[in-house]
């Protein structure tokens, strides 16, 4: 439906401008984004012998990408052509999106399923490896801290504009489900 | 991928042209096509009572679409801008899609799991109505002959230009999975 509204949408976008979103969507939803991440995600994290850095990998892929792109999005949809501006909501986006997917996993070892709105502990019942469990619990909350900061840090220079952003990653770091 | 393909390929594809067919293939996938078509696949194909008018739709969404929308992205890759040629080649999608789904449910009932690649008979297991359950066999059978008859017909002033459609057409007419 996303890949529908640009291509389609009559909003006053320029035909290039759409095509570059289409691009960046496509290819954080596919095989080279979201996709490969998903594959990963239920192949070799269930097989209990996986690296940092390959862990690293799979977050990026399979949430971080999305996040990322949804971030571009936004820019493209504007007139915004800075480069300077591109590579820091990038970043923001990267740090964002990887936060929020090892702060998943910690919710599901420490939340209560009622709260979490989906049933808990199913990372460890289905023996997947996440990033508290490979590095414990308390590098995970203080990644998930860094990131976040750091994700501030990448639009600080952005002042009054990148505002929403900067309550959306509040919201966040808050959130318990 | 195809996206992914559609929006960033070196190929000299207009940009206009480029994004026509995000939008053909966005709809032919999403909710307004094969998405759709698998939701009633899932839901009211299984509650046994469904008019035939409304089986016509579901298999024109569930498979048709995205069989129109291929012979579609191969015109709009093509300089071709002709109307008439446009509708032809949507009638025979139209059609080689519809008899295609009608194709796969007489095959799942008469073949073979060992030739049909899947198991066999899995739509009767599951209750699931089809179009040779609601029509019986006889009609399903004359149904997918008389659809190709249309998808040649639809062609026929194309001319050599639409020989490999035609050798398509055979192609499938003989297909046993």
């Amino acid at each position: 439906l996303a890949m529908q509204i640009i291509s389609s949408h009559p909003a006053s976008l320029k035909t290039d401008r759409r095509l570059q979103m289409m691009e960046v969507l496509s290819k954080a939803c596919g095989p080279f984004g979201m996709a490969a991440g998903q594959t990963f995600d239920i192949t070799v994290m269930n097989d209990g012998d996986i690296s940092a850095d390959l862990l690293d990998d799979i977050y990026k892929l399979k949430t971080g990408a999305l996040f990322t792109a949804c971030i571009e999005l936004g820019r493209l949809a504007s007139a915004d052509d800075d480069e300077f501006n591109q590579q820091a909501l990038q970043q923001f986006g990267d740090c964002i999106g990887f936060a929020f997917q090892i702060q998943d996993d910690i919710l599901d070892i420490i939340t209560s399923t009622e709260s979490l709105g989906k049933p808990q502990g199913i990372d460890v019942k289905n023996n997947k490896i996440t990033y508290p469990r490979l590095h414990g619990m308390q590098h995970a909350k203080d990644k998930v801290q860094q990131l976040y900061q750091e994700a501030l840090e990448a639009i600080n220079y952005l002042g009054d504009d990148a505002q929403l952003l900067r309550e959306l990653t509040g919201y966040m770091l808050q959130r318990q489900k």
